[in-house]
């Protein structure tokens, strides 16, 4: 049976428009309104609307995407051949805090069951997370979780997961460098995520540059768990400054010292995060990245319109959601100053772009780096397009603050948390400035995960939450059929968040026990 | 009972010696020579030798490695606090190519047994190396090679191990910039160590950035197994080019259907390794790297040397050596183009040199950015000293060709292989390059060590070696107690070599099953 040829229009002033149908359409369909196409264009790829001359300007999102390289015929495919890429607004006379936000009414009486810290975090998981110091002891940490997951953690019924937080930093790295910060307080935040329990132990090498005393200096780790009933603990101490096995210390005679160390002081915060309970906690409690990887066109038709929505619906009830990276949202700065929710803000977002901006110019590149063959694949021609579509997951709230790189969040509200758009470092960043929840949507398909939140991932479309099954979450590609709408993907999302915060539901990647590894972001040199 | 107070003068013309005595000398103690220390000396810092004034020269490996800040009568404890670090030679006016290396005579007669691959070079493992065009895939190969290590290896038992080549790289970088040719070349040289066979197969997400075609263009893979007899392989491809399993292909329903393309395609290459079979080869098939981490003021006067001895035998039996670390050579680059073989030679290391000193001043540091807390606890006062215990390990012959970072070796001799001096950039980056076996120094002690090669770790204190006795392959720190010479170690070292080459004797590392992650040097920027 063919398919009735479909096209979505994102705005009135568009004058190209996104072909939905699985396969995409050959020359001569014809759609509803009586366009017809001159030529095949794929699935998520762009046909013209009107007639456009050599220079037009090619409007998507009521946004220039692009400028003809040459006369385009309604019904033309339009791809990253035929358009030039404008250049990035600048970050002068930008629109400060101009934009009143929609009147959104509060929303009241949604909870989820946490893990409440003493600090008044709350985490959605009671994981022990073992922090490195430095990339030395990475294997011989990860022998131990190997061990600690089978000898100890069956014996501590209240703990979800043992996870090593490895990384590449921490010795051969110049850090004293003016970028060091952002690595090393990555490391440090990442330890106090709330999922953790405030149950800081480090394993140090001991002759590296990251000592623990500079990665956790005295009073860095203010949470700690909620623990009333502390008095079967024994002899492990309870003090809150951490606990650190450095691998050269003289006590440890061979390997297996080592990993009777590690297994020992392990065994002392697993039996505190033992006596962890969830309790009710109202929704405004939760801390939610969103991120978008492996984007197709349809992301900024689907997937991110309904997590638009849904991080409406958090920051209506309370909560605190960041969304990142900044060559994906570069060429929209405008909207984002506008959206700011005072001229501090509207600031510090300009003054993370041109952060990155000059970053990106030192090492020869700019924001057009950003793309990928199969962003192009699926119908993304640059990344001024690529860039309004992840732009919408941001819902339409005010911005309430900015967090550089791996600074942890201390506000509710939606947050501009600046990244690079590398999924593994936006993630890596995100936990350190405190989610405890991550959701993630895709139009080409990645396994992505995190080992130290769940992740929720949402598909674009029908065709990959189909073929992904066991992967993919959450299916938004019927908003592109009309199957449903963005706000019924919206509303399933957030209902969805509650019962993965609560763990009353894993996430596909918790059932198959997927997860990347840890990726530092380090604009510092090595040495 | 007392240890007999002892020091290490390295050059007639120094005027500081290395205390030697385990834990230090206390204030008083008197050396055979009558010296009496003014205070207290740890093991392994410096004595002065002479009354030093404020400004003169502190002279260790007869070389300027500082200048006093202060009157510094003899027996004074010299480090760091009291010096202040010269700058670095300039890079012109270098001398080219004037050292002539003394006369060795070849060294003949010596063999391993290798696995010869057809294009020559020979392999010191038989190992299934799965290559990873993106992160993004690394987990699920890493769920793939737990599967196939449990469920395949048995069946191909001349297979030494199954490694997945897992790294950051691949998306969300700056894939175009200037620098982007230092990840991307590494990747692809990885997976041609002969180690591999020749048998590359790859994994790709399909919308990376680093497409496989980009990683592999065709032609890549001139090496392939010497095998002769592939009757039994059955419809496995044999063709040169390598395999891709492509995780969003189309074929791919479900995360069991992607670990099951995995699988299918490397028993198809364990199928061709297994019937891989050591051989007699000379010793001038041998490809080393030679490398320090967590060095103290031992590593320059006992395992270094003897590296350095070691280095003279391979390359007097026709092998390729290769040293690297930049910073740790920086400060001795007249040394290094002195013994350059030729003009040539010497320019490139200049190249490395400059490149490398713009590269930390684009990011605001220098070379003095190296050097930890533990090599300043283990007496080494800054980079200047740590150099000229480094640069030992290159031994006396003459410089015969430099690679840029992760460059594929095509020649004998001893060759600079620029690289970080980070112990897993470098690993990886000498893996790239082409090594079968790695030689690696420590006097704080790490567990340091790479899946791709063997690694042989060298003690430079008796001390570690005895508390890491697991851990440690060899103790050259029987050299500063003289109880064995430099020569002794360095022979030891070098039949050891032979041993570990030809599969007759593991590592230590090996017998416990400890490796590093890959960590590549990626110079570009994130996106």
């Amino acid at each position: 049976m063919e398919q009735t040829p479909l096209y979505i229009r994102v705005h009135p002033n568009d004058n190209v428009a996104i072909v939905v149908n699985d396969g995409g359409l050959g020359e001569g369909a014809v759609f509803a309104d009586g366009l017809r196409l001159r030529e095949r264009v794929p699935q998520g790829h762009k046909v013209a609307l009107a007639d456009l001359a050599e220079g037009d300007e090619v409007v998507r999102y009521n946004v220039v995407i692009g400028y003809a390289l040459k006369p385009l015929p309604k019904g033309s495919w339009i791809n990253e051949h035929v358009i030039r890429m404008p250049s990035p607004p600048g970050l002068e006379d930008l629109p400060i805090a101009t934009t009143r936000a929609p009147e959104m009414a509060p929303l009241e009486g949604y909870t989820f069951e946490g893990y409440r810290n003493s600090d008044g975090s709350v985490g959605t998981r009671n994981i022990l997370a073992i922090t490195t110091t430095v990339q030395c002891v990475a294997d011989v940490v990860q022998h131990a979780v190997t061990r600690i997951k089978a000898e100890l953690l069956p014996k501590y019924p209240n703990v979800d997961d043992v996870v090593s937080l490895g990384h590449t930093y921490g010795c051969g790295v110049a850090i004293d460098a003016p970028d060091a910060m952002v690595p090393i307080r990555t490391v440090r935040n990442i330890a106090l995520n709330p999922n953790f329990g405030g149950e800081v132990m480090m394993v140090s090498l001991g002759c590296e540059k990251l000592q623990p005393e500079r990665l956790m200096p005295p009073g860095t780790i203010p949470i700690a768990a909620a623990v009333d009933d502390v008095a079967d603990i024994g002899d492990v101490a309870l003090d809150q400054n951490g606990d650190v096995v450095v691998l050269q210390d003289e006590s440890h005679v061979g390997f297996q010292s080592m990993i009777t160390s590690i297994m020992k002081m392990a065994e002392g915060h697993l039996k505190r995060l033992n006596n962890r309970r969830r309790e009710t906690c109202p929704a405004s409690d939760l801390v939610i990245g969103v991120q978008c990887g492996g984007s197709d066109a349809f992301s900024g038709l689907t997937a991110n319109p309904a997590v638009g929505f849904a991080t409406d619906l958090l920051v209506r009830a309370g909560a605190t959601v960041m969304f990142s990276e900044v060559t994906e949202v570069r060429d929209g700065v405008d909207q984002l100053t506008a959206r700011a929710a005072n001229a501090d803000v509207a600031q510090a977002i300009i003054r993370e772009m041109q952060w990155y901006d000059d970053y990106l110019k030192r090492g020869g590149a700019d924001r057009s780096a950003n793309t990928t063959p199969g962003n192009k694949k699926g119908g993304l021609s640059n990344i001024v397009e690529k860039a309004m579509g992840s732009i919408i997951k941001s819902g339409n709230s005010a911005i309430s603050g900015v967090l550089s790189p791996g600074e942890k969040v201390n506000q509710k509200g939606l947050i501009y948390a600046a990244t690079p758009a590398s999924d593994f470092i936006c993630g890596t960043l995100q936990v350190a400035s405190g989610i405890t929840l991550h959701v993630f949507t895709t139009g080409r398909g990645t396994p992505y995960s995190l080992a130290e939140v769940p992740v929720i991932k949402v598909a674009t479309r029908s065709d990959l939450a189909r073929r992904w099954h066991d992967l993919m979450d959450i299916n938004a590609g019927t908003i592109a059929t009309g199957q449903s709408s963005i706000e019924e993907v919206g509303w399933e999302l957030f209902r969805l968040m509650l019962e993965v915060a609560s763990g009353r539901q894993q996430t596909c990647a918790e059932k198959l026990g997927l997860h990347n590894a840890l990726t530092l972001f380090n604009p510092a040199p090595v040495t």
